[in-house]
């Protein structure tokens, strides 16, 4: 039976890389790299730079593979995610059916694969022509590399977090004490409308040209916007994730 | 200024480890290993064998401390918790005290320092008395090696997902459709009413002791409680987690 590792590989500090990751890399025929356009090329440098650094079996196979962009036009949130699925999973099917017998391979997934990433689903999708295994190798997140650097806790004592994306809170508003939100291309952020809620922000996280911020929203959400529009414009591409609070820790 | 390193060191497999965590813990003076009684004598045994396996330095001084059990008697959650990070906070005084100027020490915490840890929180009453500076370094948490276990996603396509307690769940049912139950000693799944809600269930997630089960809650309920109870008697002790999850991804 073929083996299709699905690697978490952290945010973009190649020292988030564990051992067990290192291993499970090293376990691999071979190792699928996605390339993402010239834009992100910088995240496909990340992943050549961890292969360069930690692969030491000297016949692995490194394979880059192209990811279209999502086509949102005409079409609704979920029907767009679907036909990007679809076509990135004939990618997949070629990938993992052109393995020989018994072959493994390693998908490197920026973050967590269980984590607002879709690798996990896209190869639900090809088991209806090629037969493996999968196993899962858990990675830091950006929730993590978010908290570290601010050097906070994401929950108040006993108190529940969300998770959610920039599209609901904008939708929603905040439903709790703590929130993080990813996959924010709209800073929702500017949505909310309490002033006395803290965010603690951060972009490219973990690597050299990190950014961070922290402050009551009303003192800091206009800087946060200047900072964010100019390093996107910058480089290109941003990555960005933020935790909203309302309130502290009490003794009740 | 003494610098303290709080090192998350993922759920119980020492694989867990990064790289960043690994060099954090060796430019260290000082490593500081909590133990809880004898019944959590294995979680003190993980960090004895992280620090075997990956301690290069040969003067780091390895200090094991004991933590108290928190009292719950005649006291309410927020009190409870507030005594007892209290207690803590003179034993970090004096380790962080004790330690000569400019010097250096790890806290090695279980999981990721962020979520529902109390190091962070601990140091900074300690702040009253010492100064210091502190480096939080991410690690994997139980959410993660839950959802590589099972080869699944945490969230939904696009949707949120709750982080929460089980006394919370047990008080607020459930609010969305990924929730991940934490810290739940009183089996706060068995009052959920919906029997099509899906759980994935992992107590000892990483280690040699894993166990995990999966499927409709009016399912498995009845053998995750008879199969948690069996392994908490076994063992002592017990530390495990779960995903509940409403609805699937729909294309619409």
């Amino acid at each position: 039976m073929k083996n299709i590792y699905v690697i978490g590989i952290g945010t973009g500090n190649p020292e988030h890389m564990t051992i067990q990751a290192i291993n499970a890399m090293n376990a691999a025929d071979h190792v699928f790299i996605p390339t993402k356009g010239a834009q992100k090329e910088e995240l496909a440098d990340v992943r050549r730079e961890i292969c360069a650094r930690y692969l030491n079996k000297a016949d692995s196979k490194i394979i880059e593979f192209a990811v279209p962009r999502r086509e949102t036009k005409e079409r609704s949130y979920g029907q767009s995610v679907d036909e990007w699925h679809e076509t990135i999973a004939a990618t997949y099917r070629q990938l993992v059916g052109d393995l020989p017998e018994n072959g493994t391979a390693a998908f490197l997934v920026w973050g967590d694969p269980s984590l607002y990433d879709s690798t996990l689903r896209i190869l639900e999708r090809v088991r209806d022509k090629v037969e493996f295994e999968i196993t899962v190798i858990p990675g830091i997140t950006s929730i993590q590399a978010l908290a570290a650097s601010h050097r906070i806790p994401v929950n108040l004592v006993g108190k529940p977090v969300e998770i959610t994306t920039g599209r609901r809170l904008a939708e929603e508003g905040l439903k709790t004490e703590s929130t993080v939100v990813m996959l924010d291309g709209i800073q929702a952020f500017t949505t909310v409308d309490d002033p006395d809620t803290e965010i603690f922000w951060g972009a490219y996280l973990g690597t050299e040209d990190e950014i961070v911020r922290a402050g009551r929203l009303g003192d800091v959400a206009d800087d946060i916007v200047r900072a964010r529009a100019e390093a996107r414009e910058r480089h290109g591409w941003i990555m960005d994730i933020y935790l909203l609070r309302k309130g502290c820790d009490v003794k009740n």
